[in-house]
């Protein structure tokens, strides 16, 4: 059952990411006991890093944490729809599950397009629950990129 | 044209690679003007960092040097197929063209499984060279994952 208060976690670290004239996606990565042991938005503008999603971010902090390259136990709460990279990444780490808001048509790699987790090559697929805290993630997202069409950031 | 220069690059970082005991993966990205402006081997178990691939490596040194997330131009040189998670790197990127030597059946994005740049949801479909001094690549490959097997390292 998806904690609510994980994906707060994440919506909050969207809204942050947001603030920064970042796209507004938040992500939170819970130990197998459920405690929080990373939180990070979207730094790829900050960090001229096109790989700093805040999927990415936390996985790279909890395994540098943990001595790891890989988080068994893990699950992963993110406001978007992972792109293939993040899909990618999220099945190296061997997360357990992966609970997501906002669907992504347009670059989700989970549901659409690459449809990562649905090939052998991705060695491991976690557990996979979408549309959780859907409309506040795609209300901050649909903010921003109005915002930036208009040309307030 | 590839140039079998970078590619030795390449198969330099990944032999690099395979002496601190990861897997012999090697890349080289190139600027506009021919310059090799990053080089990295593998170092995911160095790092505890499953996104620490060859690829994503040079992809953030470079983009942290040149002050982007996009490397417009730029062409990226690696020993192996991109897995997924560094073709949808290089995508982000806006990389160029990507010249590889080893296809990768197993782990592969690229011409295996999620098919990454295939997809409109990469937003961006690098020019894509394969078999470039294929042959040295995947005699490293097999040569560290045989010493594995026999529990060497």
């Amino acid at each position: 059952m998806p904690f609510r208060s994980h994906m707060d976690v994440a919506l909050a670290e969207a809204r942050a990411a947001a603030a920064r004239g970042e796209v507004p996606v938040g992500a939170a990565l819970i130990s197998p006991e459920g405690q929080v042991v990373a939180r990070a938005g979207n730094r790829t503008r900050e960090r001229s890093d096109p790989t700093a999603h805040a999927e990415v971010l936390v996985i790279r902090e909890a395994c540098a944490a943990a001595g790891s390259e890989r988080l068994t136990g893990h699950d992963l709460y993110v406001t978007l729809e992972p792109c293939a990279m993040c899909a990618a990444a999220i099945a190296a780490a061997r997360i357990r599950r992966v609970y997501y808001g906002a669907s992504d048509p347009k670059s989700g790699g989970v549901a659409h397009g690459a449809c990562v987790f649905s090939h052998p090559q991705a060695h491991h697929a976690p557990e996979v629950y979408e549309g959780i805290s859907a409309e506040p993630a795609e209300t901050l997202l649909k903010a921003f990129f109005a915002a930036r069409r208009s040309g307030d950031s």
